[in-house]
């Protein structure tokens, strides 16, 4: 028997809310049928769209929350705002109701409320952003994405085993290869907190999966699964990539509208340009998730469509089908198993 | 009357070398008409080669420098060995005896040694590393790329006037727009060094060109002219970029292998594509080039042909045609046209 779990969602989080999250559900719903949702928001704008979408209806119960954090609100207002969706949402979580939120909203906001509400797993010390991203070599994970701009090389290694947890329960990789993001491979290189937690990680128990140092372009060749980083530069890196994929995307449509034997060129090889561009499509990799907390929580972009935030909603029920909370709570024991946290604290120098 | 300048040309660098560098002087030759050559290297290979590259030998004059600096030489090691071609070549620049050098040997032995003969600019506290890249809206330069992965506000400050002589001189802008590499563009964002480089640009006599925050996905936009970052970030940035567009190549290369169809509609669009793969071509955008020493000093990629080194000595040639030690100056006097070089050096807290 499959064990049923719920989910909070934010029904009014994102520029298309709440239809897109409605739509998005309807097809969440087909893919995890173990999964409830509790939808979130103006029960009165809900109550029809639900009518409208069944396979979502089917699955969903409503709670009413009559106010909405928008998008441009700054996270002080948003923090002290009664009754609004998102933290209803993540209330729902801390309340054991749900095992995990998603919203398509004001990310400062999504990342205030939860680390205020939810707090932090014990033995971590800071929260991570990390994101799923296409690779030569198949699907990667990055992370941090911006939670936290400056790093020690504590925060570094507990970004290794959390990358290491939600490879494994997202990606479904049973031996991630996981690389410390750098201006160089060798081992002097690059700032001391990278240094340090290369040697940490080359001493601990993830020793066999780390791969060492990686450099940017090792990141879309997908020399490792999990690409470790303090929050700056794995920002930079996953909007600079990002560019570039769209700049060549944008030159390519060029020079097929060039002339007719271009646009030619283009149907006769459109079958594996259509797979391509599915295969890089942002909505596939939509859905960043806040690693670290008592609670599952991933924001999906906020322009996204339907498409985009059912997957998101995947990642937060793949993280629950395959209990990330268990499998970081596995790694931090194993950082320093007979050690209180105070003393392990210690260990990171 | 055009003047002529002269170039220090380290013969042996880099895993062609030194073929690839007579050969790329051939071509460097007819696209500056105004430049000389010292190709500094071992005689007794280079004489036989400047026989077989007429149009070299004619604006070359031979340095003979028995020694080669090896790819994986050590940097203490590389600084101790006596009569390297790379020392002699860059000796020469502090001599007097050439405006510039040009090596494709190894990067950290380059810029020791450089920085050791040549010293950096009055009023430049660090040297940056510079590059041209392609961006949606024509060329940008970024800096640094990786000889400060730590930087304060002034480094910071600094890399933007250098960035804007480098821009005003090899992409002939009059009036380069700037942008400082952050994780948002709003104006609280990032770390304390960046938001004071902000403040002292939005100030100074760049405000004119200054965007503000730009993000990763504005280098490949194009969004400013030049990117302005720390070593680490940039250098991320730009080999993620790099990374990011090779792999959009080899996915494209095997859309259009994977049947009979396909490659006839690689056939029919191919111009446009041949032109796609020519403006991406990284030969284009080779030459990092040292900023802020007396003297320009380009590094070139080790593995390059002779294209790629002719683009590298093109990148030395027009900071040295349009004077970018003037530039520079010029640029730095306006900092703080009054103050002494002590009380502007405070003003940068």
């Amino acid at each position: 028997m499959t064990t049923l779990h719920t989910l909070a969602i934010d029904a009014m989080g994102g520029d298309h809310a709440p239809q897109s999250v409605v739509a998005g559900l309807a097809l969440a719903a087909e893919r995890h049928p173990n999964m409830r949702f509790v939808l979130v928001g103006d029960a009165a704008r809900l109550t029809p769209l639900l009518a409208r979408h069944k396979r979502a209806a089917d699955v969903c119960t409503l709670a009413h929350a009559p106010n909405v954090v928008g998008a441009d609100m700054k996270v002080a207002q948003a923090l002290r705002l009664r009754d609004s969706s998102l933290r209803a949402a993540i209330d729902l979580v801390a309340g054991g109701q749900a095992a995990g939120a998603v919203s398509a909203g004001n990310t400062g906001a999504i990342m205030a409320i939860a680390k205020l509400v939810l707090k932090t797993v014990p033995g971590i010390d800071r929260p991570a952003i990390a994101a799923i991203g296409p690779s030569a070599r198949g699907d990667i994970v990055m992370l941090d994405l911006g939670a936290n701009l400056e790093c020690d090389a504590r925060n570094l290694v507990e970004f290794a085993i959390m990358g290491d947890a939600f490879a494994r329960a997202v990606l479904g990789l049973t031996h991630p290869t996981l690389g410390l993001l750098n201006v160089g491979s060798e081992e002097q290189k690059g700032v001391e907190s990278l240094r340090q937690a290369a040697e940490i990680l080359r001493n601990g128990h993830l020793a066999g999966q780390f791969a060492g140092f990686v450099e940017g372009h090792d990141i879309a060749a997908g020399t490792t699964d999990i690409v470790v980083s303090d929050g700056f530069s794995g920002n930079v890196a996953l909007k600079t990539g990002e560019g570039a994929l769209r700049l060549m995307a944008d030159l390519l449509r060029q020079v097929f509208r060039t002339d007719l034997a271009s646009r030619l060129g283009y149907l006769l090889a459109r079958p594996g340009l259509e797979r391509l561009r599915e295969w890089l499509d942002p909505r596939r990799y939509n859905g960043a998730v806040l690693l670290g907390l008592n609670g599952v929580v991933v924001k999906s972009h906020g322009g996204t469509d339907e498409e985009g935030f059912a997957a998101a909603v995947s990642v937060a029920a793949d993280m629950i089908d395959h209990r990330f909370d268990r499998l970081i709570r596995a790694g931090l024991d194993k950082l320093n198993p007979d050690a209180p946290a105070g003393a392990r604290k210690a260990a990171f120098g």
